[in-house]
């Protein structure tokens, strides 16, 4: 690629950014669209009419910047900090990188002529002068090269263990901060062994009294509630229905015939009709409430029955998983942490989410099931990453102009067009696949799901892994190694050659990423600020919908869609940092304005929906590990091609002792995030029984987790009242 | 190799086990002969004079069939009952395999004819003609050999399957029906974190006491006791002396020199001067043991004192390593498991290992210093695995008769006479072998030990693992990929051509394999029974020693030497059952001579030093694992090479599936192995509760981790009496 392509490219891009900001500038002063990009305001305060006074006029920029970390922690909590600490992270690891790349590399690389470039004519030089393929062969001026990737992973290695303790240290004092929390004392229990004398509840119950005898509180058993939720769902229909037909002024439209599509049958006051049915709906819903209500308060109550004596439909529907809760947190640890039965597929432990961030699906499988099930998943995401080629080979094709001449050669006359062709090939290839890029995360999330989660933020956090995985081989070893499928993995399969098909194909693709960077990031994160698809649903809500029925919800920031990303822009600062210098700048620019555009979503846009504490913090971690290893296997390659074979060899001891320093951080901080110390625990186990409240907050956890199916119901009652919410849920 | 190679071979061996066992059968009966043949006995009746009737005269092979398993686990213990395990295991693959591989694949193979046999001249035939390779190139007969390997597959499967089950069944058992052990109790503690206001030991008991109120008991901090060992060491060595002068009649002897090499200085009676000698060391060390011990046990009576009050020589032999007591052992089980301390290296658990199987150095080290250290010891044992190529290109050298030609020219007319060439091809190198492989369990051993291990059982498990990859890789692909180390290497570099590489390779070294089986396997069986060295040191020692002056040791079998010989030949059986079936009656006539000759030794001789509760079960099924992988890779490779490549690559799900079942099983029967289930513990806990002893179990617990260094000791005032153990602790 040329330079006047990737200047093509770099224009449309930062004039894109620059109408989606200046948009957003005017816009978001606009109360009328307070929920698209306040919405978190608007929920908190509740009250329209104070919020042009909340939404300031100085700048956008200032009231994202002003906040400080603590602010953002409370306002986002650990997740969004952690979010934010990436940006920091990367800031810091590519200013350094800059530095070195621009003040040193650059310069080495344009004074080197293995690559023919007419001085005079500056626009159109090859991108290629300023990278590394342009220093000479065996030149010793790439010991300045290598001298920068030995400096560059000790600073990367430097950064990361301080960032890992950093983040390691606010989980901590984030949960020793934190107040008493349901999830903290439960544990979800799947795999209850089946009895023929006992039902599954007083099989758990038996279980935990005899083991845990001074620590165990109470237990949740989990049910199949299917059937009240399929009744539920039909009654919220009916009930919209309802709420439409009264809203509406006409007394026409509340007669209507009720039969086969509405055609057949006699005309019938339809209000009353519903409301009849709405009646029936929640009585059977009621009925089947009491039933699985009834026993699991009757168990709770100590009542010991005989299993025989329960109905049939009881049994059937009681799953092998239960939450069950503790006095205090340690007795929680211990069940987790601790093989519970002889078995070890039966009793087994995980921890319970929270209870808004519970995912009721797939506590009925067994053991097996659920491994056959994340066996299928990981096959299943495998071949999905691996076959996600067909898109990418199509903007493999688009990149090179001459493919796109000889496929459609009617297409030549436009093609020659000078601004058409750097249209083509600076623009259109990132977009198209950033478009097919789009379709991942929500298939990896989809996939996560199926597998044996409990949470959204498990299903979040696998999902991220997937997502990252997916997109590192699609974007990057996809472009890099372009070529057959087979060829890539034939690739991976000969583990000695690695370095040099890297080093001979990656260099290439620089200008190719450097207008990734660009289409995708720039843009993305600007149009993130923009958020121009809730604008326009806003818009469409407000010309269709006659009455606001729906609640209003602040949305919540896709780690599984954005990190990802992030961490991909990472991998490619970090293996193109010493190759190709050029492509910083541009990260840098991401980097800034992703911090403020992000820090700004966090504090007015997103709310969180669950707390993981941190924990995607080893993602993170693992990926720039990984993305420093990729670029010294580059670097031995590159080296080695470049005939100094000395540096090459030199290199090689990097990636064993950056994957013996990785080995120690998870020695030293991993623990941290898959529990907490029994030290922190005790502490706050003390603490809670000097607090008044605790009797209060353990009545309160014996219901916490309760199947939503399972809390009253009380529709027939609030349609009178329009505007309630619908699945009105006492609280 | 021919046959009559062979079959001189399998002669030699034959005669030597004969000879080994008939010497065996005659040189038990001896009465004097007991402490080499039935040490266990000698130990356990400590009555020479009823030895005669208890060696019976019936023949050995009764005594080692008759007793039940439950005798064996009784008088051998878990450890020693899995060992058995593994014959009986091999014994019901190998009938399998033998029935299969005999009847069906070995006519097979012989009716093929793609190589050239003379079928008249039978002694001279080549052992290839009843491989695999004999089979014609794309035969349909081949397909027999297919559905062996899933037939043998599924059927070893199934039986790791049993037996892992059945062995963690007996885990449980056998914990559940052993009495209170100090260790079940008590966790070993590493990384205590140093205070400036406090000594180590009251970090501890403030910690414990903290975190476990109700559970903490107490808690025995480690020192550095080098310098009483130092102390002890000299005044045994005087002790012996002064033991020996006293036990001379002849006065004369009683009086020398003692100055520089007892040349100089005035004559004196030595037996004074030792005795003064042996009574000032004697002081010394006490004096240096109430220093540690004084403090131990004042810090032990709660009465808490500054650390400025300490003298300095007590806080630096402090280490920063303790054993905690707890009342039960799921406050054992907590520490244990869940992480202590804010920082993961710090406040780092380990089993406490059973009080006579600690190994008392290495408590010292920092996570650091051992993180490294264990780097450092899984590259040495690398290293010395791989180029321990020398000895092995040797022996390879001596099995070709026409590179010793070359070699030693002037060898050429010995060599031409048919004993000496059959010997030398058929018995010598796997001899050579054997001898240097003698080798490497005690390095490995040495490897392990300055590891962190702090207990013979952990070491002597490491080192299993590291001799049998040892062993793997340098008994079987160092002949199999005869060749240079680096093209050896070169094979697993390349993933995609280790089939076929092993399917060239393997087949063609079922002759050496054959005989390794019978010199090393039946000839090490047979000596074992023997036990040829304790004889010899028997007979020397009862000719130079006095006096029985040291006491009478029972030996115990080491389980790091012998269960990788036993799983090398369960992978020479699985690889080469397919390719080679001759090979599956010497290795059944192994077993069997096994199994027999090991019931015997396990009985009557080895006695167990310490339990692991079948922590070796483990390492079984993972190398059966491996071999059947490995199987299936040289099958893959195979059938290519046979040209019938619709099999090769039905077969390639194989060890997919088998990785699969591998999964399954670490998931269902490991954690087992790991710990012992909360059910078990409070079961045993509550027993414990009703059991009037535990008061007086709880206080032999306070002392039971105490340094052997810190004991009482008496030297002085047993001096009079000569027969007495020489380091005479009182107990």
């Amino acid at each position: 690629m040329i330079l006047s392509a990737l200047l093509v490219s770099v224009g449309i891009n930062f004039g894109l950014c620059v109408i989606y900001i200046c948009l957003f500038s005017i816009l978001r002063k606009l109360p009328v669209h307070a929920d698209v990009y306040a919405p978190r305001i608007v929920a908190e305060t509740k009250n329209d009419s104070t919020l042009e006074r909340l939404l300031p006029s100085s700048s956008w920029v200032r009231m994202a910047w002003l906040p400080t970390e603590d602010e953002l922690l409370m306002r986002s909590g650990l997740d969004g900090f952690v979010f934010m600490r990436i940006y920091i992270f990367s800031l810091k690891v590519f200013t350094f990188a800059a530095v070195v790349g621009l003040c040193i590399l650059l310069p080495i690389n344009y004074m080197g002529n293995q690559i023919y470039i007419d001085f005079f004519d500056f626009t159109n030089a090859s991108l290629e002068s300023f990278s590394i393929s342009n220093v000479n062969d065996g030149s010793k001026r790439l010991w300045i090269h290598f001298g920068a990737v030995y400096a560059f992973t000790a600073f990367v290695c430097y950064l990361l263990y301080v960032e890992f303790g950093y983040i390691a240290s606010k989980r901590l004092a984030f949960y020793s901060s934190s107040k008493p929390k349901p999830n903290e004392f439960t544990v979800l229990v799947r795999g209850v062994p089946k009895s023929s004398t006992e039902s599954l509840s007083e099989t758990v119950e038996k279980f935990f009294s005899e083991c845990y005898p001074t620590l165990y509180l109470s237990h949740y058993m989990i049910y199949n509630t299917s059937k009240i939720w399929k009744l539920l769902d039909d009654a919220e229909k009916i009930y919209r229905k309802l709420v439409s037909l009264k809203s509406t002024k006409q007394s026409s439209q509340r007669y209507g015939r009720v039969g086969c599509l509405g055609l057949f049958g006699p005309k019938v006051d339809l209000v009353e009709y519903y409301e009849k049915e709405l009646e029936v709906l929640e009585d059977e819903a009621k009925k089947q409430q009491s039933l699985l209500n009834g026993k699991a308060s009757y168990l709770l109550s100590h009542i010991h029955i005989l299993s025989s004596t329960l109905p049939h439909s009881y049994v059937t529907r009681e799953l092998r998983a239960a939450f069950v809760s503790f006095k205090s947190r340690i007795g929680a640890a211990i069940t987790l942490n601790i093989q519970q039965g002889q078995n070890p597929t039966e009793w087994l432990t995980d921890p319970a989410p929270e209870d808004r961030d519970i995912y009721w699906a797939f506590f009925s499988t067994s053991f097996l099931t659920r491994w056959i099930g994340n066996v299928v998943v990981v096959l299943a995401c495998t071949a999905l990453t691996i076959l996600f080629f067909i898109p990418v080979i199509i903007v493999q094709g688009l990149t090179n102009l001459y493919t796109l001449e000889i496929l459609f050669p009617f297409l030549k006359g436009i093609l020659n067009i000078n601004v058409v062709s750097q249209v083509i090939t600076g623009y259109l290839p990132s977009l198209i696949l950033k478009t097919f890029l789009k379709i991942a995360p929500p298939v990896m999330k989809f996939l996560s799901s199926i597998q044996s989660y409990v949470s959204h933020s498990q299903i979040e956090r696998s999902a991220c892994i997937k997502v990252l995985w997916f997109i590192i081989w699609n974007v990057f070893f996809a472009n890099a190694l372009s070529g057959s499928i087979l060829y890539r993995i034939n690739v991976f399969l000969n583990p000695k050659q690695i370095p040099s098909i890297l080093a001979a194909a990656v260099p290439g693709q620089a200008s190719f990423f450097i207008s990734y960077v660009v289409t995708s990031g720039w843009t993305n994160t600007a149009s993130e600020l923009l958020r121009l698809t809730p604008l326009i649903f806003s818009y469409i809500k407000r010309i269709f919908a006659t009455e606001s029925d729906e609640e209003f919800e602040v949305p919540s920031l896709s780690y599984a869609r954005e990190i990802p990303n992030i961490l991909l822009f990472g991998l490619l600062g970090i293996t193109y940092f010493f190759q190709s210098p050029l492509i910083l700048p541009f990260l840098l620019v991401y980097f800034c304005m992703g911090y403020l555009v992000y820090r700004h979503q966090l504090l007015y846009v997103y709310s969180p929906k669950f707390e993981t504490g941190g924990q995607f913090w080893p993602i993170v971690h693992h990926c720039t590990i990984f993305s420093l290893i990729l670029m010294q296997l580059i670097a031995i390659g590159i080296f080695g091609l470049k005939q100094l074979s000395l540096a090459s060899t030199l290199t090689i001891p990097l990636p064993i002792i950056t994957l013996l320093f990785n080995g120690y951080c998870q020695k030293r901080f991993s623990p941290l995030f898959k529990g907490y110390p029994v030290e922190l625990m005790t502490k706050k186990d003390k603490r809670d029984e000097n607090d008044p409240t605790i009797s209060e907050f353990r009545e309160k956890l014996i219901t916490a987790y309760q199947d939503p199916a399972l809390k009253p119901i009380k529709f027939s009652s609030t349609t009178d009242n329009i505007n309630a919410p619908l699945l009105a849920f006492e609280t």
